[in-house]
């Protein structure tokens, strides 16, 4: 019998990028491993010539680089890098998929920018560090948001390096999104920081508090379902089982073992302070969901 | 053939619990479901009355309910209530097992107060809420410290309403530990509803957002052993990803992203502050650990 199904791959979509760094270099070594070819270009050359050895065509400038491929992807610094990096570059037709980090309004805006100029833009939030990018299993994955036709297209190509998660036509939701999660893990830092100062100078090892503190965090990460059915209801009160009432009082317990320990309380007082703001109004019958009113500017 | 085995079951140890509040209650049905004889007494007696339903033997004294059984628990509201409810009761051989929230502080000066009673002294951290107690697989637990004896004797009547996790003879680590855990819940809380406030009035549904923050944080909750493997090194820049000088960096696209959507940053501006100073301190090559030795007040 003979084989006539032709073994011959399908060829994969080419793909430009502007920005050698960690991230770009990581990523670039991720689309050259599943067989993309690869245009680079990199501000300083020396960083986009280290891939050449990946197999990876190196451009000498990033309008040469964009009119090499239609799907352009951008990792530089910062929002102004790219409106530099692609200044004088041919965009009518490109595909733009910026993985640089920005704001929502930077998001839009750069979207705006391109497509003014013709091109189809789909803003990116990377969330993982350069060596999960490409590992398997690494959870690594990235916020998409702006051309949904974009996406749909180069969704398996986009899939290379980390999962893809779109999160809707405005191109500044994925920044959005990428920094709530950043901002939330700031705090979960913060009152790590805090827990591990408190056992300083005590005769409790770090590393045997550490996987108490892992466990009970992801045990109470789940609080933020009811956050969000609470917000969704605008009824704060429903459901409650630990009320506003009875977390201020224990705040003082936190407060006391801070000071016993010689522990600045710098990192939690404003979260218990707007606790204690929004019980003092009259709101003792909630779960915590209120303070999140009280951050608001507008 | 015949079944010469008794069949009644072994006797369970007998308890006294001085306090029926939200959290006592909850403890007594346990106790008692379990077949335990629940001697019980509350300052305010309707509530122990409550119990006697369930099979519990009301005391009309603290010192009355001390003197039922050798197992003394304590669920009252806080020190000062112990220190009173305790006032002329004879504790000389009992078993004290306080699981009234204190400090560190408290706990140690509690030990010491009993022992001069004759006492021996356990004390606790409850893990959990009242409708996790006695639940199967509620995840519920007490944090234990103090006479290891009294822990190893009273060990499976202690396991009855949740589990247990004795932390050491200090009798001060119940209520640290307790405490560590708590500040690190309210710093992911704080940060928590800093995402939540971030896409207020976008059209962003807080219970779609939930999902990808509670995933999130537990990926990133694992952190802490990065952590609590450079506290005990004292080398917090060896195996560092993201160094403090690129996480600085990165804070300022949380600040403005905040600013744009009209936030208030006072919960995690202190965070960012410290890992600001740290790196003005010249730690740009670390991570965010050495935050902790800022908190350090002494
Ligand atoms: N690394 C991470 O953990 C991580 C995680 C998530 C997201 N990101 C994001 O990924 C992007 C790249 O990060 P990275 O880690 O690769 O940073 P990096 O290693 O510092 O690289 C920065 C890149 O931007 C280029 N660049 C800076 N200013 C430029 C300008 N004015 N014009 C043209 N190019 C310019 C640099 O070129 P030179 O080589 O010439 O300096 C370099 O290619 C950033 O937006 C970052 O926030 C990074
Ligand atoms: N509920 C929770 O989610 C939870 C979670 C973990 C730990 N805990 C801890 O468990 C303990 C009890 O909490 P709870 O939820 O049961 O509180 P609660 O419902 O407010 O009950 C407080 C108890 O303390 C008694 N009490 C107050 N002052 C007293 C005094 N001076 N002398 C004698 N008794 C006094 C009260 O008696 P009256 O009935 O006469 O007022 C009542 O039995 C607290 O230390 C709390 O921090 C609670």
């Amino acid at each position: 019998m003979n084989d006539t199904t032709d073994k011959t791959p399908a060829p994969r979509t080419p793909i430009t990028l502007l920005g050698a760094g960690a991230m770009g270099t990581a990523l670039a070594r991720a689309w050259l491993a599943a067989g993309h070819p690869v245009t680079v270009w990199n501000r300083t050359p020396a960083r986009a010539e280290a891939l050449a050895a990946d197999g990876a065509t190196v451009a000498r400038s990033a309008a040469e680089a964009v009119a090499a491929s239609r799907l352009v992807i951008l990792c530089l610094l910062d929002d102004d890098s790219v409106g530099e990096a692609l200044e004088g570059a041919a965009l009518a037709g490109r595909d733009l998929v910026n993985l640089t980090t920005g704001t929502p309004a930077q998001g839009r805006a750069r979207a705006a920018w391109a497509e003014e100029r013709g091109a189809r833009f789909l803003d990116g939030g990377i969330m993982a560090v350069p060596p999960m990018i490409g590992a398997a299993d690494s959870g690594a994955y990235v916020f998409y948001s702006g051309s949904a036709g974009l996406f749909e297209e180069h969704g398996e190509t986009l899939a290379v390096p980390a999962g893809t998660r779109y999160v809707g036509a405005d191109p500044g939701f994925a920044a959005l999104h990428d920094v709530a999660l950043l901002s939330a893990m700031s705090g979960m830092f913060a009152g790590l920081s805090h827990a591990f100062a408190l056992i300083g100078g005590e005769d409790i090892r770090p590393q045997d508090l550490a996987p108490l503190l892992v466990e009970w965090l992801a045990a109470m990460a789940p609080a933020a379902h009811a956050s969000a059915a609470a917000l969704e209801s605008g009824d704060y009160t429903k459901g409650v089982v630990s009320n506003l009432a009875m977390q201020v009082a224990g705040t003082s317990t936190l407060v006391r073992t801070a000071q016993e320990q010689g522990v600045s309380t710098e990192l939690l007082s404003p979260f218990w302070d707007l606790m204690a703001r929004r019980l003092a109004d009259g709101h003792a019958e909630e779960d915590t969901t209120g303070v999140i009113d009280l951050l608001r500017t507008r």
